[in-house]
């Protein structure tokens, strides 16, 4: 058994032995701090917790998983937020299921700011994602630091969205943060870097594991006032992490759909059983006390459009519509009524959808 | 003061007097019989009921409108269906404000069946009207009589879908049942008065009035066992039969949409005031307590298509296309293609929308 020189690293150790959350709090308790916990006698821990853990804590960790922490420690943006740590989630802390150190990159202020979670498909149609952004923005703006899972889809669009507003983001992930998963999202998980926050439980060099990934999403619950799910399937993370944010008494909101979406029967399902319906970002706002600290906060403004542009979104209107249709429509050439439309679709008003079509996109 | 001649005729007389209810009543227990209560005196009335009141039953009815009412009782299939009938719906008596006298046209039997009420816009989308169709299909084919307004949209769209199940439906319109409004919805008028049944509270002569329908969507609600909403605006008569259906202690369901579509705020509202989400039949069946009742029915068959027309629903899929789009798609002659689509239409299968473009529609 040997002894970790700083207190990082013993909490790290600690970390990496899994013992049982009251055992952890009682042993934190008897010797005060992680490395005399873990330079304790067998027969001194064992006066305080059970036989089996007393072997656990003594119980050596792998030299080469305390290596891969070391080498990650030494990027001074890379820490480890420890449950002494002023900056730890007071949100975690009074779940009773705290992990002992997190592994953080990013804006420290930002995890004991007041949070929404919002979760979703990773196989999101255009107009989820559209919402997850939307809703992610405007509640940003609003004050509210939004978390998410880093996952692909309605995870990603709603951390873009969150960028975009003052309250910024979180990226809970269920790897070491030396491997950002899945790989699409490392651009994103880099501005997450350093202008939000990445957490993770799992210590360096952890690779993607189906059994991470629930308590990936209770840390994402546990850290947020609520739950929003954008998009899901019946059978899908995000009604687990909607029911961990009901186990731990966190509002639960949820974005109806067409009753023949797959991906609506997820958060029809959550409504049924007393997840909030919500319309808009404010109705999320009223519903935690909120509702006052956006009065001053104007809507999303529309990206600004040329006139050509605005020409075809009319001429557009509500329902699909192909080039040919629009150049009917506008009496525009076609070349120009492609290049509004490539404007469009990058300023996200439009979307293109299979057979040549162009669809309108609404924002929420 | 004259004594109406028959029983039938007394009813629709001191039904067109318009009396408080409670005051009805008393009459009616002090009298015995509506010809009694039209021939007792001032005096007599006065001991019974308020000075004000017995002086309205005094009051002479318009001698038109007795006219009216007896020109139409010419024909046998016409009835008054009265407090005193066996066959007057238990289900209104039982909500303290029934009319004295319905006005009736077709299957008496359908008055004391389970019933439930559908009602939506009456600008509903495509998909809105196909839902309102199959709801009231499979909960007719279910043994529910499905209740509506005989509205253009989905009140008359949960008629059509009514009259093709076992459960059959009953209308009730805000005019006389000699002026059934809206005149589109003449055929399918004469259709429910042999198949299902007319209802008004209004005596024949009646023209719209605005003030009428209200009192017409109480009728619908109390009628039944539960409301259905499929799709209403914020502001819109379906939240009135709605709001009703809650203060009668009926049921409320409503079908969810997409938070953009205006026709879905409605429902999204009632939602969150604590209507049942549903997105099939069977969970308003289940809710009413007769889940089993449909162990033993077969989902609506689809219309059979033609091998050419199942090609070109596939070659559609999801989204909306254009024929030349379905013609590359499919390598058939465009003549065919249209041919095709005509036939799905019919069939209710695709629907055309503005731009050229069809789109597949999904039962519920």
């Amino acid at each position: 058994m040997s002894v970790a020189a700083s207190t990082p690293e013993a909490w790290a150790t600690l970390s990496l032995k899994a013992l049982p959350y009251q055992a952890l709090v009682a042993l934190l308790r008897a010797f005060g701090n992680p490395s005399a916990v873990l330079a304790a006698t067998r027969a001194q821990l064992g006066a305080v917790v059970p036989d089996v853990v007393a072997a656990r804590v003594q119980q050596p960790v792998a030299p080469e998983a305390l290596a891969a922490t070391r080498a990650w420690l030494a990027n001074p943006a890379h820490e480890i937020i420890a449950w002494d740590d002023p900056d730890y989630p007071r949100a975690l802390l009074d779940l009773g299921h705290a992990p002992p150190a997190l592994f953080f990159v990013g804006r420290r202020e930002l995890l004991n700011r007041p949070a929404l979670a919002i979760v979703g498909s990773r196989n999101a149609t255009a107009q989820g994602l559209l919402n997850a952004r939307a809703f992610a923005h405007a509640l940003s703006q609003a004050g509210l630091t939004i978390v998410s899972g880093l996952a692909v889809g309605v995870d990603a669009a709603a951390h873009e969205g969150a960028l975009e507003g003052v309250g910024s983001t979180l990226a809970v992930v269920g790897t070491g943060l030396d491997r950002v998963y899945p790989a699409r999202n490392r651009d994103l998980a880099h501005r997450i870097a350093e202008h939000g926050g990445l957490i993770s439980e799992f210590p360096p060099g952890t690779p993607p594991r189906e059994a991470n990934f629930p308590r990936r999403n209770r840390l994402i619950s546990g850290l947020a006032r609520g739950a929003l799910v954008v998009e899901a399937a019946l059978s899908s993370g995000s009604l687990i992490t909607a029911r961990y944010a009901g186990e731990q008494g966190r509002e639960v909101f949820a974005i109806p759909g067409s009753i023949h979406s797959p991906l609506s029967k997820g958060c029809h399902k959550l409504i049924r059983e007393g997840a909030k319906l919500v319309e808009t970002a404010q109705d999320i706002l009223e519903e935690l006390g909120m509702g006052a600290a956006t009065a001053g906060i104007a809507p999303r403004a529309a990206s600004p459009v040329s006139d050509t542009e605005a020409k075809v979104l009319e001429a557009l209107g509500g329902d699909a519509a192909d080039v040919d249709t629009l150049v009917a429509r506008t009496a525009m050439a076609s070349d120009v009524v492609v290049a509004a439309l490539t404007g469009l679709e990058l300023a996200g008003q439009v979307a293109a959808i299979p057979g040549g079509q162009w669809q309108r996109l609404h924002g929420a």
